[in-house]
């Protein structure tokens, strides 16, 4: 089984696909671009948005739906979100089928069906919203409105990739307004901490906190901050992101308050995101060449037992102690399962779930019970040892939380040891090709620059840090003064 | 406020809608037939999905999620499934826009970006999902396959009315394969046990449970089961459905499995759904003149509790004492809002909260506080009491089971008191008119009566109930022979 997956060494592109496929998180569809998400891979997406879902309640949000179609006339309201799109909106313009009569037992679109108006399959919510928030917001006691959205988006990429880059995708989509600039700003930094927190906190995965180059920022936004993170090739993933859309879009829907003053102002808004890109982040991260690595902490299993034995007595004995096992760790919120299935020997389980990335494997012999022990296998590091039935729970308890901090830890040192700082331009050519991760290196701040690194090397600002120096230089490329370094990196 | 409802004398419909966007349910889009659902709204699906979700998981389903969009020849190819949502497809057939030479700041569909095969939006999903399970069925080890998704789906009815009939509306949808019939059989009707449950345990709504007469079956089903549920203007509402789907599917996308004698079969097939439709049945079976009326066990809002005061410092008193029965009604996880706003006086926020259906109201006035007292008001009765402080927390939860339990009761009475044994056409005829309910009659079984009927009076076959008993008779139109009473209703 784990001779199946393509080694990362041999083709990072291919051992990925066979990950997510041959891991179950997900499948090919019959749709161009769109995939199926299998439940083992739903369930991982669950323990995402549940986790997302608590966080965003805790500060002070709550959920609404809004409709999945856009009326053309309010999609292009927004001059440069609809620009940004328009050349990957799905579109419906028909209502009705008909009997193909040229064809039996088929059916064609029925052109007197026609919309009066097309509706765009939305690729993001502004607008729609923002129409709606029109009818909900007279005066500053209406504001704030804290409304976030999991839905299903649209948007019509011509190179699709499972997770990463799909024509539908499952994501979350914050939409927020406020009476005052500063307050706006401030949820939109407040989110991306949320972003972060959850990020490594829960999917063990360092990111970078950052600011966009105006190249890079959401259409319609006057800011957009990032979570960015580093893959194990080297390249960098966008992991979240959250907007200050300032009032561009209170402008174009005409939404405006009654202040405490008794003055009209046009409402100010932010937006945020983060979706199932996630889990193709999480599975490039942290896993190896035997299969998925996933942080316990949203693991969807956390502890497998598989029994070993000759004969039906051996297993009836085992079960029975295994039962004891299950009820404990239950009993701790740790999500278990037996698998005593005579469908494949253990060693074939062992690969199966090793390929799953379960954190913790458990198996039980007939001489372990004879012991009273276990032999537990950790999947982050593989190793194994033999464990004592008694405070076994406790032990795993422990454990779990164990492998949560090496998984992070690993990736945190892959990533620091991934930022290089570069003060020349073959340097950051020659690094590229060979270290990759991120380069922190000076640049003259222009697009014009930024669109020439891009072009000799796909090289793409991935943010200003939050946490950047002050520290003044010279652009890399044109030797043009810089206030500080970026980052720059190839990215998915 | 609460003058602002219609009454249900005065028009039933009017007050329905009221309540939906009077009590912050949902508000109308800018989208034909779609709406918007608030977060009051979306709080109550939340509450309905999570335990539904829960019963799912505990009967052994999975969800996982599949693409919205299903191309045009899949769609087709279960021919009785595809004829019967051929007329209310929306249809996607480009994708991308571009700008409208003729028109400055708007955009068109780009003619260029025609899709070589239309995309339908989703009506329900068994085409796209058996055309992937063909892909994760070879032998008997691949089945049961139980999965469920939640998922958002698109109908385009004509007239639509806020969550009983909206162009997009979310659901869940339950799709499973099985082996053998029997079992396929046996899960039809699992979940519609776990649906009748959900109905009268959660949302206080007393259900028929029974199966569908040939013209009301779903599309592409052998049988159709389904609960029946009564409103308070005499209509009936289908509340939800549960599908055997026989071998159907199996066939138009030829998804067969290896038995344990080595042999190729069909697949058997289930699908089972609930939509938000659900909401509209909670409205309209409980609510009254003043507003919504909520059955605890699923209302966003159990409790809510109103100072009043006269000065800072009384308030301040009040909300010293509020915050400790906050927390311990909290411990009970009981969700409570403490409503210390000073935008509108106690009388207003009496109205609001009983708009809004919330179960519990708590007065605490400075009078109360000396006498360690609460004023405690009812939803569902009305009622004011004066409670002791004294093991409120005890108290209130007792209440909410009461209230629970209350909402059922009266429901259960008004649908006993409305299922009318009928024996001659005029009785029927005039009953339909003037009581309503579910009228129990002879039926002839063919599909010409059973449209005449529905002709004449509206009238359909809401369910051959499932506990009917063997009463051989006359047909209450033509007096031909009938094997049993069915329920007839006018329906929503």
């Amino acid at each position: 089984m784990a001779s199946e997956i393509t080694s990362r060494e041999k083709d990072y592109a291919q051992w990925y696909n066979d990950l997510i496929l041959k891991g179950g998180l997900a499948d090919y569809s019959a749709v161009r671009g769109c995939m199926v998400i299998k439940p083992y891979g739903f369930s991982l997406w669950e323990n995402i948005r549940d986790v997302l879902d608590r966080m965003f309640k805790e500060t002070g949000h709550q959920n609404a739906y809004f409709p999945l179609f856009v009326p053309k006339s309010l999609f292009e309201a927004e001059e440069k979100n609809a620009e940004g799109f328009a050349k990957e909106c799905a579109v419906v313009t028909h209502y009705r089928l008909k009997t193909d009569p040229n064809k039996k037992g088929a059916l064609m679109v029925d052109p007197e069906a026609r919309l009066e108006e097309e509706l765009v399959v939305r690729p993001t919510s502004e607008a729609i919203i923002w129409n709606t928030y029109k009818g909900w917001i007279q005066s500053y006691r209406d504001l704030p409105i804290l409304v976030n959205q999991w839905a299903n988006v649209v948007r019509w990429e011509m190179r699709t990739r499972l997770f990463l880059r799909t024509a539908e995708f499952l994501w979350q989509e914050g939409h927020t307004a406020h009476a005052t600039q500063e307050e706006a700003v401030e949820e939109t930094r407040k989110m991306l901490d949320v972003y972060a927190e959850f990020a490594e906190q829960y999917m063990a995965l360092p990111v970078i906190k950052g600011v966009k180059s105006e190249s890079e920022r959401f259409a319609g936004a006057l800011d957009t901050y990032c979570i960015e993170a580093l893959m194990q090739d080297g390249k960098a993933l966008q992991a979240g992101t959250s907007h200050f859309l300032g009032q561009n879009f209170a402008k174009a829907f005409d939404v405006k308050f009654l202040n405490k003053e008794n003055k009209q102002e046009y409402v100010w808004a932010t937006s945020w995101g983060v979706s199932t890109r996630l889990i193709g982040a999480l599975v490039m991260a942290h896993s190896d060449d035997d299969g998925l690595v996933l942080p316990p902490r949203i693991a969807p299993l956390q502890v497998v037992i598989i029994p070993i034995y000759k004969g039906e007595e051996q297993k009836s004995v085992i079960s029975e102690k295994v039962a004891e096992i299950v009820k404990s760790l239950k009993a701790k919120k740790i999500s278990v399962k037996y698998d005593d299935s005579d469908h494949a020997r253990p060693g074939w389980k062992f690969n199966e779930y090793e390929m799953k990335g379960v954190p913790v494997r458990i198996a039980i012999g007939a001489r372990d019970m004879e012991n009273n022990v276990v032999e537990l296998a950790r999947r982050d590091t593989k190793q194994k040892q033999s464990v004592s039935m008694d405070g076994l729970p406790e032990y795993i308890e422990q454990l779990l939380e164990e492998i949560q901090d090496n998984i992070f830890q690993r990736a945190k040192n892959y990533q620091q040891e991934h930022i290089t700082e570069v003060n020349t331009w073959d340097e950051f050519v020659q690094l590229l090709e060979t270290k990759g991760g991120f380069l922190s290196a000076h640049w003259d701040g222009t697009a014009e620059t930024e669109a020439l690194i891009k072009e000799k090397t796909k090289a793409t600002i991935r943010c200003i840090p939050l946490d950047r120096k002050n520290e003044p230089g010279q652009c890399i490329l044109t030797g043009k003064p810089s206030e500080g370094r970026v980052l720059f990196a190839q990215a998915y």
